[in-house]
């Protein structure tokens, strides 16, 4: 931290510099978020006489919703171990790159908003683009806090290590959004249930991360 | 951390790694859960002429969810004690030990939803099935991390104590699923309060930690 | 930690170890339930042609509710700064006191709903009760944790630090807990409001910790 | 920590020292009040033949809501950072700064409260100056603390450092309290939309922190 010339050092400067802080309040937010999903399962009321039968024909009829919120707890488990990962890179943080962060975490909070949206209206074209849009505010904020990083020298810096972790991040988070931006197109021909089968899938594919070449090479 | 062929370390191995994150999107999750599961209690309301004697007959009615919620709050606080135990002996995390942890707080996200249902239908054998569900989900996610710890040498390795860890801690969550397992299946012949009553007196027994050398032998 | 006859170590010796992850929790609990309170202060409602004058009245017809989440707001307050002062004296934890903690947690959790209890029904008796005896609870807790801490010596010890500090904390909680037995037991000759007023202003003491010294003594 | 004379060392003396308490309670109401913000974002309800039309004016209706609720992450994000950098240069706490940022974290959890509020009624000037004195309660109590932790002597202590952080954070507390008194003020005169602007422009210049001489002389 140098100086500005007049002796003064600025409050930007000495703002946001606690990765500690950081990772707290991220933690908080995933995980009001993620416990707020799954919130959105409604428990059945059945009438005064209704059987075990109407219970069982009630949870089935929750049966969609499940898919959903299942599919937002992996979206939201996805961002967690990613941001998770950059972070552990960081050496120290700023101002800007909190603000980054923030704003990541204001894609986060509104997680529990889409997929009420996507729950309610699962053959709505514009409840999914809704949806997508939210996955592609988490990926770009993600990534403009990697790239914002590298520029700042915020990352560990060793001879050997930053020069092959930007490319790797950065490209995995290039090829999820692209993915997740074909299953969402899929819904221009296709009904919206073979995009959200399609995103179920891209999903698996990285909380399981089995040995597709392709797929991880970075 | 030994590199790919090639020289390229792949994201999986620098994803999940940090311990303390775990220990805090854990903490969030119980936290938010714990505190949720008494706003399942709703407040009465009364008719305009409503007397002290009538909050206290509607306080009253809602004792059987008070009995529900204090049990969950039990069933959560062992999870969060087990799973605490088995975090403490790790010297380190990967990728795939902290998505098995994401699915053990996927199931500690289900229990609201689990509570709530058994509290509205205290005498459905299908909301006491679910509840058991959500309880096998927690052990068994909680054995996996155990096993996938085991296997991966993410625990302590001393000479003496991994050996004897092991078993002890696998020992114990089988056990434990055994009883809960006897209590659920009794529903089977008896009314379900009398299944309540046993997961009510199993979670006691872990709780309290009696000296019953059966039980306690892990 | 000793080893059991036998070598083998049971699984409760370490269990509950871990002071960072009472405090995160903690900390989580409390957030929750403070952030809850206020929750409980709904919106208002006007009619189409409401006008400004009329969301004053509204706003007005709020205010008792705000003194009663005040009220709790300064409750989990005082006892957050209480478990905090105990926990930081810890040099260690175990199972027992983990589980105390918990029971202290169940009482941080059952706040919201006793206030919410309060500001429904501010002239019934029974809700004032209700909420002193969620006070009781977390008093109890409290001691109970500082007593059990000193017993299995999991205080810091030093050769003149334990002497003083056991009889200051419990000397502290016998105290506030005096007082608010006072505040409540008022309500059996005066309206509740006083009791309210009452419970209010020894809260305000412990916030501001005015100079009184019969009631600093300890 | 001087005792007190007859060796006995007061409870207040130990209350309120860890500053990692602080820390992750404020992280906590932070989180929670963040995510709930965008609970407030109500999913639209259709008539059972609603079209993809009918949700998308639905969403366009949310439009104005969702301008509140970014506002509000904004406010909260510019407390954390504030609050954030205060704390980042304490050595040590006690407990009337403890109860300072309680107090502070009051006011963070009135938001939802206030946002809610303006979100239903933004043409109401009452709804707009209950926000602006949330506002004024947060910066004021932050301020509180500066001030008092300056007193009491718990920031770093260097030569050259305590002098020139605390006018600097004093004025930026003062600048942007006015900028926002100016926002609010504006609404006696102009439509209560023209406040809602100003307020979120100068947000956004906390937020981006764009070189503008005048305003971040501090």
């Amino acid at each position: 931290m140098n100086s500005i010339p007049g002796g003064r050092r600025r409050f930007n400067e000495l703002a946001g510099t606690n990765l500690d802080r950081i990772a707290g309040i991220s933690d908080g937010i995933f995980a009001v978020g993620m416990t707020l999903l799954v919130l959105g399962l409604a428990v059945p009321t059945l009438s005064a006489h209704g059987t075990e039968g109407d219970l069982w024909q009630a949870l089935l009829r929750l049966g969609p919703n499940v898919l959903v919120y299942t599919m937002s707890f992996m979206t939201l488990g996805i961002f967690w171990v990613g941001q998770g990962t950059q972070l552990n890179q960081l050496t120290r943080s700023n101002r800007t790159y909190s603000w980054l962060q923030l704003l990541f975490l204001f894609g986060v909070t509104l997680v529990p908003f889409s997929t009420a949206l996507l729950a309610r209206f699962p053959t709505f074209r514009l409840a999914l683009v809704e949806y997508w849009l939210n996955i592609v505010l988490l990926g770009m904020t993600l990534l403009a806090g990697l790239q914002y990083g590298l520029r700042a020298r915020l990352f560990i810096q060793t001879a050997t290590e930053t020069p092959e972790m930007a490319p790797l991040m950065r490209g995995r988070i290039l090829i999820a959004q692209s993915l997740y931006a074909i299953a969402a197109a899929t819904c221009i021909v296709f009904p919206t249930w073979v995009s959200i089968a399609l995103i179920f899938l891209v999903q698996l594919n990285y909380v399981l991360a089995p040995r597709i070449p392709i797929l991880h090479r970075f």
